[in-house]
């Protein structure tokens, strides 16, 4: 067991540096913190060291024996390194670094998402075994550009059944620190794709058996109207500007959320969970 | 019209101290920055001074007018003196002093939202005139610490037609600058009650025949076949703990989101668009 006490030490300063963007590409990898994040990436995602501080935590103790009989390389810090590492200012006290997915839109594929979840899991919805979902939403965003919205967004999608999440370019980084503890593990529960143009997102959606469908503020169908149980591929929106008009011109149904209240919009994240949500109980309760 | 280009003068130095919560409460007094914002707190709150920079954009001079219309006063300021003011990066050039409110549960009146709601608007619903929802939720919060979820949970209680908010003790400050922003201007459309005690807001409800329902993830009652159509206060808690052992055992209702997938839990915030709306869904739409 090694155990490193300089922050100077070199490599170190490499994990450090993965909380920019340039050194993620360069290296291929980047890394979560916190013992929910760390687990669930030590379960499905390929962790190539884990940096831990005290052993006194049972649930701590519990993840690092789960990561060992993985055969991942355990590497025990003091305070002032795990600082140096973290890009919070209250350390969790454990970090992964992860290999960065090479996800592509192939692996958007009905069922897979199912596959992994039926590693004897009973979901909330109460199915000791959670029946496969063959109309499991399919999320497209489109430059959503604050890093808690991207990672809140993973998260609500997980919750929601989606099959995937496609990130047009000019998205910003899921990978970042703050996205992906915003997301609270859920990155590594399905594929993110990233870099994908408009035209191949809407390729893969006729391909596929996905309808296309963007929210818009005007000229839109009341999600509570909508059929929103078939396969549909949610398009949501730039935090200030929403969906891109040409990509709203591209698809043949726009969605709105009744609001009533003075509010003249929501938050993007907020607005994806309502609506994936509303897909679910159609889905799943009743239309 | 005056002009202030010094980050030393003193009132600056006042206004830019009102960033801490000790400010707030010493001077009763704190700010919002934004076109939006700022528009909103112009309309419905008790703003005692605007400063802004430039005065090319037309919808700040349509901002400004409606200011020196209210005898708010007005002061422009330069892009240092703004930065210093502003919270943010990159300032948006206009900003509101505004006296905090001194919001009571006695505000939380049926009707009462409606009232200022009434002044001309189509709600998105698509009634020229909203109609009264008697059946208008209220929200109540329990220790919510972080500032984004804090204001945005208000954005989001405001689209759905809330009656006002109950912060109960513990939460953090709604009139911090990062709360404001991300109420996007909701803050100023409906009360926001603080500093109550568990035993005051479920006095409240049952008095005013609310009835309260905790979010709990176990235990609980499936959102989708529950009646929220009624009365209904909804009680969102803490990020990491939910909401409080001692409140979930004084009420009689508790409520869960059925998820699928393999997150864990879902954002406040997020969680609270989805039963809020689901409440909405049930009062206008149908169950």
């Amino acid at each position: 067991m090694e155990i490193i006490t300089s922050v100077n030490n070199q490599r170190i300063k490499e994990i450090s540096n993965l909380k920019q963007k340039k050194f993620r590409t360069e290296s291929g990898k980047f890394f979560a913190e916190g013992l929910r994040a760390v687990e669930e990436a030590v379960r499905y995602a390929d962790v190539t060291e884990v940096f831990y501080t005290g052993t006194e935590d049972r649930k701590l103790q519990e993840l690092l024996n789960l990561a060992e009989e993985k055969k991942i390389p355990l590497c025990q810090v003091d305070d002032k390194v795990m600082a140096k590492l973290s890009d919070t200012k209250t350390p969790q006290g454990v970090l992964a670094v992860i290999r960065l997915p090479d996800n592509d839109l192939r692996q958007l594929q009905p069922h897979m998402a199912d596959k992994k979840r039926h590693a004897g899991k009973q979901d909330s919805i109460g199915k000791a075994v959670p029946e496969t979902d063959n109309n499991a939403p399919v999320v497209i965003l489109d430059r959503i550009q604050d890093p808690g919205n991207m990672g809140t967004i993973i998260r609500t999608a997980d919750a929601a059944g989606a099959l995937g999440i496609i990130l047009l370019e000019d998205c910003v980084d899921p990978f970042s620190p703050k996205a992906v503890r915003a997301s609270m593990g859920s990155l590594f529960h399905l594929p993110v794709v990233q870099g994908v143009t408009a035209e191949e997102a809407l390729t893969w959606c006729y391909r596929s058996g996905y309808e296309p469908v963007a929210t818009a503020m005007q000229g839109a169908a009341n999600i509570y109207k909508a059929d929103l149980s078939k396969k549909t591929a949610f398009i949501f929106g730039n935090e200030a500007n929403g969906v891109s008009e040409a990509l709203q011109a591209a698809v043949q149904t726009r969605l709105f959320i009744p609001m009533t209240g003075l509010a003249e919009s929501m938050n993007v994240a907020t607005a994806a969970g309502i609506i994936l949500f509303e897909g679910l109980r159609q889905r799943k309760f009743c239309r």
